[in-house]
């Protein structure tokens, strides 16, 4: 994928947020990778969703660089870059305040996986990082949001449970390409509302038996080389 | 009616679906039948809902075997042939994963008759199967989806109950026709948050009397020939 | 009001209660009344929204015959007339399952007067109605609806208290024109919501003092000749 | 900002309340004041959304009295001018009876901050005020609606939160400008949303640390010289 298709993906997964109602206000951003040049391009700052263009995506490279621009980028752009530099299958990162997922983020509580919505896109419950400490909520405040979800994925595969919640604050999402986290970001809203509302008609309700998990998921993601070749699929 | 008819009807029902905001992504499919020739016309896969045309839809035989077309028929058409041989009365069968039939499906919970506006169209709870085994999840799983709806609703009249919660997964609904089944799909979305919120308002709510429900139920259905006629309408 | 301006007011109220989306399917009907000439006008029976007429509001008299029309008026006619001829002051009857109003009916649960937005519009507590017996589920079913309606608004003001709960069924609302019962259904609506959600918050909540409701119901309602006069103003 | 310009301003806020949900039926009203000339300009009362103009929109001075027009200014006029003339900072007031806010306002529950959704806004929880007494009720009404919020505010600066919730009937919301008033409102709501299913989903939760909500409050609110410079930013 050229660039210029980067752009043009970027753009859209940023417009699908906020036309799937995942993002209220300016509270989301969506970003993409070119893995063989190492350029990142995210949604620019302060720029209205009713005339962004492909064109006001922001291309930086991977330490955080300017390679091109007028506009600054999302003021989120460290915590993507973390992530793009520990979880290299990803292609694109995207951060809301989806309602249900956030909710769950301000409860500090993961998201259990109880049905098949779920298990078709995230093998396992969704985690929740820490609060951040005191001492990181200077300068170092984005790329510390980052490092504190790459440490609560530790010892998981990010492509199999391609999403996060920061505790107190709300989700952030990935996947392949623009389009598939985008995709990623609707499923985990609608996960975690159908959650909440199952765990408080059946408070003991657990997750669904591992075997169904598994079957959904390596169903829609069987060809990932990275994982799951050895599970029943 | 036609085949040609019965595309139309299932193309319809289909988009009746995602119109009333009962199928998000792709998790939805309608087929119909055509008792007569023994044809089962159904949704095919991977098409997106804004370009969809009656003609995709993929006719097949009861047996699962292809009539025509190029398109590969919905990855549910099994549990959808499980069903129409199962239930000679029944004309259509449509999948959902909406939110609040998911989430009782999700919770192991039937969803009680609490009312009126579910016993014009459920006339009475309507079921959870059990989890699939293990030993089901193979080859076999989607087939086994439609035996474990079968399973759990023996001794029922399917035209009486025309829905089912498919555990930890989401409903399949039926009617006489695709339409008919669009209705019952959005009825039961209905009837299954009101369920909730009246359980929550007063945990202990029972159904509503018998003769209340049937009041209901067989003012709108007291047509069938097969069942109901000696009770009061 | 002439017959003809009140099929159209009548029109505008059930098109209002479909845009509000207190009416889901088939589940709703308006009626007004010309108390001069004594006829009622109703909603037809099984005539789509879409390409409802004013021509196709049907007029009956108040004992129930057919002033005109080949079309058949709505199957709750009966409930409506009953209403008509209990309660004199009032010119439009509404029959909705609105979602929160219908949950509260199902819970057999009154509506609490939790704030001034429920003031505003009804003062006091919205009641319950008991289950219809079994004896009247047959043929009298409908206008027993209506004389259980009138049961359970005995002692009170039908013009303070514009609107019922019949229990396992759903709302009935009224006002002096379509117009306005078509508010009340709506505001109905949006105070079971926030009473269900405020109750759960907090559930030693009780309704907010007397002097506050009727600060906030006799400001809007204060110019009525048959209640209040005499309370604070 | 001339008047002119303020006249559009305030009509703009009015429509956005309306266009975002906040404001049902005629519940609502924004105003907006130039400190130069102490005009204060606000919503007229009893005119359609659907058709209101600028010009509409209507002109008094901070006692009351009126500038110019033919038209009522709305009933909540006294509270916004109580409000101007205690809280300086301020340039514009809503007042909405949004759906979760006036939930938290009839509980009587203060919204806590238990992200920093609710921290890019608000710094800190949004207080209840008292009931108001008997003796309130009558001609004085809508300023004692005024007085009440100054006095639950006490000891907090006006700017740092910019909204309260009136006992038993809803929120007031304030900015520098009309158009932040109308985004503090549409914030709030989501934020008093969110807080009440966080809360049910683990009651045991409690505010974000204040080092969070400082870090993310004073980086959208860090050029005000009233507060916080002094503070982490």
């Amino acid at each position: 994928m050229s660039i210029l298709d980067l752009k043009q993906a970027v753009l859209e997964a940023n417009l699908d947020t906020v036309r799937d109602g995942l993002v209220m206000a300016t509270f989301g951003n969506a970003s993409g990778i070119d893995r063989a040049s190492g350029q990142v391009v995210i949604k620019p700052s302060g720029v209205s969703y009713d005339t962004m263009t492909s064109e006001d995506m922001v291309a930086v490279r991977l330490d955080g660089t300017r390679v091109d621009h007028h506009l600054r980028p999302s003021s989120d752009l460290d915590t993507h870059l973390v992530l793009y530099r520990a979880f290299e299958g990803i292609g694109s990162v995207i951060h809301t305040h989806s309602t249900y997922a956030t909710i769950y983020a301000q409860a500090l509580v993961p998201i259990p996986c109880l049905g098949t919505t779920h298990a078709d896109y995230f093998c396992g419950e969704i985690p929740v990082t820490r609060y951040l400490r005191a001492d990181e909520l200077g300068e170092h405040y984005v790329a510390a949001t980052g490092e504190a979800i790459v440490e609560a994925l530790k010892g998981r595969d990010p492509m199999a449970i391609p999403a996060i919640l920061v505790a107190g604050h709300g989700p952030f999402v990935w996947g392949a390409t623009p389009k598939s986290a985008a995709l990623n970001a609707l499923i985990l809203e609608e996960c975690a509302r159908m959650a909440w509302f199952t765990r408080q008609l059946n408070p003991d309700i657990t997750a669904i038996p591992d075997a169904l998990r598994d079957r959904h998921f390596f169903r829609k993601h069987g060809n990932s080389a990275t994982y799951g070749q050895e599970k029943v699929v």
